[in-house]
């Protein structure tokens, strides 16, 4: 007999479709070139594949403390940032440990918590706005004794972020921090536009950060988790890191597994931090497709579009989400129907593809917000 | 602040030492030839690394699932069994839940069972015998309500295995038994002496496990964890997976991260399980040589080398373990000293090489052990 709370819990699953246009899991859509991925095979074939992963992943927690002005103590790397989320929960939160994180939000969090025996305590916020609950959040964690928090901004699966200052007012309120920065590559301006008129870009003073190769500041109560599978392209191999302060990198260290990544995918991540030129260029794709596609999708008859930061974008139709889902699907494009997450009723959310592949969804979607005749909701 | 259970725990730490021969992890001594390796990657380079790993992880369960006559819904498959042993324990160790194992064993269960919020249950062996605690565990069963049994057979560090009859016995004790038979393709006789004289192959009778390629048969409260790190020779990967019935599967589904495989070690190991040859080579060669080391070890002086049916050996020298290992080191030779483990006092652990590999270590081993003029302990 599995543990009550796991009994109770449903699994976490996926709809497995497959469509010719995949827009349904926030990934890039853009490949890594056939010269890079020999790169990478060509370090792996030499390596002995009889022998563990190096114990310390030296190689990639130095590449990224270089990257990032961090030392090696600072970081730890896993399987996906997911993994190093287990283990900080596993470190950090125990039996009736409160937690606390906006709502809706990736169901992961709740999950974990729910696992580690500590109380989840969702704040549920209207996504239309654009911005995470801040004030909320903060007056929950006047509320509960050693309180953690987990925010995740640009926020998955609404999109919309912190407002500004807003995590800084979250470390000041004494709560531990988790942040995750699966999306903050995407947060940055439009890069071009940017550069024309700064105005248009708030919060968005230095230069460097508009590569999105930057991490807030350290801070005792602050620990972030960062992916390579959503900016940097490679979700396939599965590499996340977190960074945190030599104290915290030693707590998480003893709750997360040994040689969690593996060989192959250590030297992926390396190969790709040697060659951010590849990534600065999918995020600017990305984020100037995003506001095209946002800009299209306003200018659609009935539908609310949610503000957002990340590489995607959700949206609330005026007639039903589940039809189109299936109207899209019929055209070859796979999106995501997040109807079941708290306040997104009959929301749909989709992924930024390539130009070509939001062309299609554009003009899908079109057809079908003006067609008089569509059912109403 | 970490959590009380986890700001009092100990880093699991490996003393990082290079050295020409490297018998300190139970790795296989034998890497991927590389005509495989190319196969592996020529498969990689096709598959697209912007998008996320199978969710089923089909490729891999539906190749498992044939080999060992199992449905897919009875596998998962992660990275490392570490990862699905963790897994399970969330599923099936709440706070409080006795877990009873024997001890010394690989230190991983503790630790994570601690981290479950459960009570550790260790039962104290000595590893002379070559036989794992089973009465004691069971009387610790009888003791114990709704009790998780873990055990390890072959064993970590010790070499030892079940008293034969002793899975049975414990499933049907109506404790929750997970078995991890990381070592368990070592367990079969030595395959070409088996043939020409099976009777010294005891409690081996069917000539499909002298392959190793045989699983315990499914029980609602067995849950088999198996890797391909050591027989398979493919620890740079970090492939394991479990096995059990579909509804224990459920549930370890609901704790177990999703796309915790990458994408190229499931290649990897798909591709090692088509070529199940080379698995049989290594097994083969690496139990001759075990029961040649073990012979040549036995036949030194003073020391007291512990049975072993895994693919390394561990042994009492009656001269101090810090010296051996040292004295091993300065010729090359790097073993793991296992004297920190309870029981395990002055011992070492010898993972099992190449032939050439355990010619060094073995004359090395007895120019110590024969010096009269060494200090005795």
């Amino acid at each position: 007999m599995s543990r009550a709370v796991v009994a109770a819990m449903t699994a976490y699953t996926l709809e497995l479709r497959e469509a010719e246009i995949k827009l349904n899991q926030n990934e890039s859509p853009y490949d890594w070139p056939r010269v890079l991925k020999e790169q990478v095979l060509a370090r792996a074939v030499e390596r002995p594949w009889n022998i563990y992963p190096d114990f310390e992943a030296s190689l990639l927690r130095g590449a990224l403390a270089a990257a990032y002005h961090l030392v090696p103590e600072n970081i730890h790397v896993g399987n996906g940032s997911n993994e190093l989320l287990a283990a900080t929960i596993g470190a950090f939160v125990g039996p009736g440990t409160p937690v606390i994180f906006p709502r809706p939000t990736f169901t992961l969090y709740e999950k974990l918590v729910t696992i580690a025996g500590g109380l989840p305590v969702p704040i549920e916020f209207e996504p239309d706005s654009g911005l995470l609950p801040l004030d909320d959040v903060l007056t929950a964690v006047a509320q509960h004794e050693n309180a953690v928090v987990i925010v995740c901004s640009p926020n998955n699966p609404t999109g919309g972020v912190l407002p500004e200052g807003g995590l800084e007012a979250l470390l000041d309120s004494g709560a531990m921090v988790l942040f995750d920065r699966a999306y903050g590559d995407f947060e940055q301006c439009h890069s071009a536009r940017s550069a024309e008129s700064p105005a248009t870009c708030e919060g968005d003073s230095e230069p460097t950060s508009r590569l999105g190769m930057t991490l807030p500041s350290l801070h005792p109560r602050l620990i972030t988790f960062s992916t390579f599978s959503k900016a940097w392209g490679l979700a396939a191999l599965r590499v996340g890191w977190v960074a945190s302060t030599v104290e915290n990198c030693r707590e998480i260290r003893k709750v997360k597994l040994p040689y969690s990544l593996n060989a192959i995918s250590e030297i992926a991540a390396t190969v790709a931090l040697e060659n951010r030129a590849l990534r600065d260029a999918n995020v600017a794709r990305i984020v100037n497709e995003r506001e095209r596609v946002v800009a299209a999708m306003r200018a659609m008859p009935r539908m609310a579009v949610f503000p957002t930061k990340a590489n995607f974008v959700t949206f609330r139709p005026e007639r039903s989400a589940k039809e189109i889902f299936e109207a899209l699907f019929a055209r070859g494009i796979l999106v995501r129907d997040v109807s079941a997450y708290p306040r997104l009723a009959n929301c749909l959310r989709i992924s930024i593809g390539t130009p070509e592949q939001n062309d299609r969804m554009l003009t899908a979607l079109a057809e079908m917000m003006n067609d008089e005749h569509s059912h109403e909701r």
